[in-house]
């Protein structure tokens, strides 16, 4: 029988210090007071339901620019990630994202030499792309500099990205970034972003995903975030639609198992320009094999062939969404 | 940015009278009071997490012989059936998890005659099992009278599986059922029961599977709900452990999502007894070609031929210990 808990009431906090630690894991802006001493997850992007995970301790809080920051020590996902009261990442689940989004892509096109990671501040897709020894020049752009300092603060074995000397750290708008990168730069683009309500809005935008075709090389390819085929149909739908507008190449849905994110799924938009083709669903370029080339990160956790080419399976009801709108 | 709610003291009602609807969606045994309003599913098998869904009202709330049953109606997930504080179904999502458990072993056979059904009171396996036009005996043994009463009055569309006349009803205990089943009499089993803590734990282990290995034709096929690979890997590692001495043919394991589940996967265990040869990852009874044979049940939405192979795709962290066990 479920566990009965006894609630209290809590008030918000409207104004918030930056780096201001807290030991009793109290309500605040950040902590959508549901249990005490316990982080809830509402949204209006996932109406009608919350994940909670248990605070052991707040770590940190900050307000930038652009959104608010908080970490914490979770009970059983430890140490976790929330922007705008919404968890990016927990230590326990990040390898199954992080490890998607940057392979399904890398391992798709043969020798990728430079890479753009847009968003992706905590550095965990950097880790990634890293394990490529054909990658020359990883550059990436995140808007909001407290991301990347938290994450170097408090996720070492995710900011270890960071530490690989062919990583160039732009902070800025990704939007800016992109509009003034050379046309057909890149190899590959990885666009990880936080939900299209706040500061992400614009990179599920069609002129967005026109200034990366135009940054990518003939036959490059970009993967993007694009939700959860259970709560965002509708989102997906448009960006498929921009997507197979802008991409003349191969325009593909995947998706993955991430505990912590809403519905326990995230979906990637795989895209490639005119040129090469590339056939996302059978990798070209296998990574599990070789990944014992750089030690200092530890071996992968999540990703290797098989569910590569799996991601791209989807149930009935997304398929004929999704199929209808990618067409060419 | 997430949204304030301020929460209020509430207690727990420890003796309930059978069928009391109630409209406040208060807390009460069933609901683990987290937010007013709100369901929350508090377990000692996902300690420090939980998962909530808003309740607009409460339609059912009963004290079988073996568990407390509850029916709500959702804001966003429909209808929902709980069994002692842990969500079994919702309108939203039951298709991914009835569509998988009973697709993935019926695909992998050809022509099941004769299928047996632990547990899945609520019918929905029963629905699917129906969709194969080869099956001509389906009998279902569910120990708790009360889950088929309330799925056949607040879940017409998953109880819409006991209209079918190759279905006979047991009401009793599984175990009691399969001891007692004629040696080699079914095709296909398939265990749709809750997690092993409470009446289904013997579901879980070994002499029950060798009952159910028994029970089986030569070549004869196994499904069991096992759990989430994310939570539970301990009791999976154990589960394929008792069916690899079991099940002298092949021992796999697959996965789905399942949103409302805890970590939003849920896995089974395809096992085969000795005799024809199963391969299970590669179907050879596709139903996905032919659903249109049974328009009362409405068509397939999640379940088709790429996503029964891509199930049995694991992330490396499961597979490398999974498939240590599952050696022969």
């Amino acid at each position: 029988m479920a566990e009965q808990t006894t609630t209290t009431s809590s008030a918000a906090v409207t104004e918030l210090p930056q780096k201001r630690p807290r030991e009793d894991g109290a309500a605040n802006e950040n902590m959508s007071a549901v249990i005490p001493g316990w982080f809830s997850e509402i949204s209006p992007m996932w109406p009608g339901e919350a994940h909670s995970l248990k605070v052991e301790k707040v770590l940190f809080e900050g307000k930038s620019d652009y959104q608010n920051v908080m970490v914490f020590q979770s009970a059983t996902y430890g140490k976790v990630l929330v922007l705008d009261g919404v968890i990016q990442l927990t230590e326990r689940d990040e390898c199954a994202y992080q490890e998607m989004i940057t392979h399904l892509p890398l391992c798709s096109i043969p020798n990728p030499k430079k890479v753009l990671v847009i968003g992706g501040g905590d550095g965990g897709v950097l880790r990634e792309v890293a394990r490529h020894s054909s990658v020359e020049h990883i550059d990436i752009c995140e808007i909001d500099k407290m991301v990347v300092d938290v994450s170097k603060e408090f996720f070492p074995d995710v900011a270890v990205g960071y530490e690989d000397p062919r990583v160039k750290l732009h902070i800025g708008d990704g939007v800016a970034f992109l509009k003034a990168a050379q046309e057909g730069t890149y190899d590959a683009v990885i666009v990880d972003s936080s939900d299209p309500i706040g500061p992400a809005q614009e990179l599920f935008e069609k002129p967005f995903f026109e200034s990366v075709a135009k940054a990518l090389r003939p036959g490059g390819v970009v993967c993007t975030q694009a939700e959860s085929i259970w709560l965002h149909m509708h989102i997906i739908e448009d960006i498929v639609t921009n997507c197979r507008q802008v991409f003349k190449g191969s325009v593909n849905y995947a998706w993955t198992t991430v505990p912590t994110y809403p519905s326990g799924v995230i979906g990637f938009m795989l895209c490639s320009t005119e040129g090469p083709e590339v056939d996302f669903k059978n990798p070209v370029n296998p990574i599990d094999e070789k990944d014992d080339h750089e030690k200092s990160i530890g071996p992968l956790k999540f990703y290797n062939k098989e569910i590569h080419a799996a991601a791209f399976c989807l149930p009935s009801f997304a398929k004929k969404l999704i199929e209808a709108k990618a067409a060419k």
